[in-house]
C-alpha cells in the first residue's frame, strides 16, 4: 500500500518541487507515496476568495481564518481518516527522527501549511492537529518544512533506499551523531584515512565508531549527549541480542 | 546588490525548485537574489564521472570523495570568495535564526549538499566550511535542507517581505515563541477571540502577548526558555529605548 502525502496549502504548484526528482521521484513515479495538495483558498466562502484577516488586537501581517482552515481539515479528514495531521509552525514540538519513523510505517500524513503570521490558534483547540516545528529558523511559509518532514518519512518507505541498511546507522537513529566517514583515496593533501579503518579488524573498527559517535556527540550537540546519557537508545543488534537473551 | 546563492549538488535539477514560486520566486525574477548551482559530478576525474567511493573501514552505503568536493569547493570559492560555505550534515551544528540574519546581511551563501553516507570526513580539516544541521532528522540529502536555508536567508532580504515589520516579531527573533494569534470571525464554533485583544488597549495587549510567549515557550520549549532566562535577546522597541536612555 501506499503512503498518502496530503499537503493543505495555498500555493498546490509548489509541490512536488525538488521531491520529483532523484529518490523521492523514483518514488513517487513507482507508486512508493501519492501526493495530493489541497488548495486552502478552494474553501473560502467570499466572491474574493479571501482566507486570512487582520490580527485581532492589531500588528503587522495577516492571520489564516479557523474557520476556512477548518473546512480545508475537514475535507482532508474525510479523505484520509486514519492519517495524522501536522501543522507546521515554529511554535510546535521540535520534529524529531523517531517521529518521523512513526510516521513513515503509518498509512501517509496531512500536513498543513501555514502563511503569513500563522493561524487563528482556535484551528488548534478544535481540530486534531498536532503543531510540529522543523527548526529554530523563521521560513517564509510552512511548505518549506512539509518539504523535509515528505522527504524524511519517503527515504524510510520499504523499497525506496533499495534494500541497504544504511537508514538504521544514521545520526539520531540511536540517540547519537552518526561517526566521520572516510573513503579513498588513502592519502589526500597529506592527510590520510584513520590507520584503524585500514587495519580489516572489523570488532575494532566497531569500538572506534561507537567511540567517535559519542565524542562528537558530546563536543558538538551537548543537549542529545546529555539525553543519550539518561536514555540510550538501543541499536538494533542490542535489540537482537536482548530479544534472544530475554526469550520468545 | 543581490544576494548570491551557490548550491553544489549531485542535481542541480531540483534547483529552485518550490523557490520558483510565491514570495521566493518572486524576488528571483525581481533580481533580489540570484542561484547559480554547481554540479559536483562535474569536478569527477574518471570516464565513469565517479564522485562516491565505499566507507573506509566497510559498512553500508557511499561516501562522497574528499577530492571531487575539494575541486567543486574551490570552483565555488574563486567566483564567490566571501561567501560562507555551509555543508548540510546531521554531524552540523543546529542553525539558528541568528545564524541566518547574519547570512542574509552578507554578499550570499554557497551551500555544499551531500548525499550517501555524507562527505569524507578530511574536506573539513582541509576547507573552510562550516558544518550546518537543520534539525534531528534525517533526510536523503542535503539539498531539502538548503530550501529551508535559502527560504529563510531570502525572506529577510531587502524589499522581499515588502516593508512589513513582521519579520522582527516572529519566533526565535528574540528567543521566545510568538504569541498565539487571532482573527475574524470573533465567535467560531462557540469559542471566541480572547476579550483583551477586543478591547483597543494597546499596552495591555502588548503585555498579554508578552505574557502569551513567555508561558508558551516555558511550557513548550523548556530548552529556549532556559537560554532565554540566562541571556533575554533585546527586542528592537528595547534596543531603541536603551539607545535613547544611554545617549549617542
Amino acid at each position: 500500500m501506499s503512503f498518502a502525502a496530503q499537503i493543505l496549502t495555498l500555493y498546490p504548484d509548489m509541490f512536488p518541487g525538488h521531491l520529483g526528482h532523484s529518490l523521492a521521484g523514483r518514488a513517487l513515479e513507482a507508486g512508493d507515496w501519492s501526493l495530493d495538495c489541497i488548495n486552502i483558498r478552494d474553501f473560502a466562502t467570499d466572491k474574493h476568495k479571501s482566507v486570512d484577516d487582520t490580527p485581532a488586537g492589531g500588528g503587522a501581517g495577516m492571520v489564516l481564518r479557523a474557520d476556512i482552515v477548518a473546512a480545508a481539515v475537514d475535507h482532508a479528514l474525510l479523505k484520509q481518516p486514519n492519517a495524522p495531521i501536522l501543522a507546521m509552525t515554529p511554535r510546535g514540538r521540535p520534529i524529531t527522527q523517531a517521529r518521523i519513523r512513526q510516521l513513515a510505517q503509518g498509512s501517509g500524513v496531512t500536513i498543513l501549511c501555514g502563511r503569513f503570521e500563522g493561524f487563528d490558534e482556535r484551528i488548534f483547540e478544535a481540530r486534531p492537529i498536532e503543531e510540529v516545528s522543523l527548526a529554530d529558523i523563521v521560513l517564509s511559509g510552512g511548505e518549506t518544512a512539509a518539504f523535509a518532514i515528505l522527504d524524511a518519512c519517503i527515504r524510510l518507505l520499504p523499497g525506496v533506499m533499495g534494500g541497504t541498511d544504511s537508514e538504521v546507522e544514521e545520526s539520531f537513529e540511536h540517540g547519537l551523531l552518526e561517526y566521520p566517514h572516510y573513503t579513498r583515496p588513502q592519502k589526500w593533501e597529506g592527510r590520510m584515512v584513520p590507520e584503524i579503518l585500514r587495519s580489516g579488524d572489523h570488532a575494532k573498527i566497531a569500538a572506534w565508531r561507537q567511540s567517535q559517535s559519542e565524542q562528537d556527540t558530546r563536543s558538538r550537540r551537548p543537549d542529545l549527549w546529555e539525553r543519550y546519557r539518561n536514555a540510550p537508545v538501543l541499536s538494533p543488534s542490542d535489540v537482537q541480542k536482548k530479544k534472544k537473551k530475554d526469550g520468545p
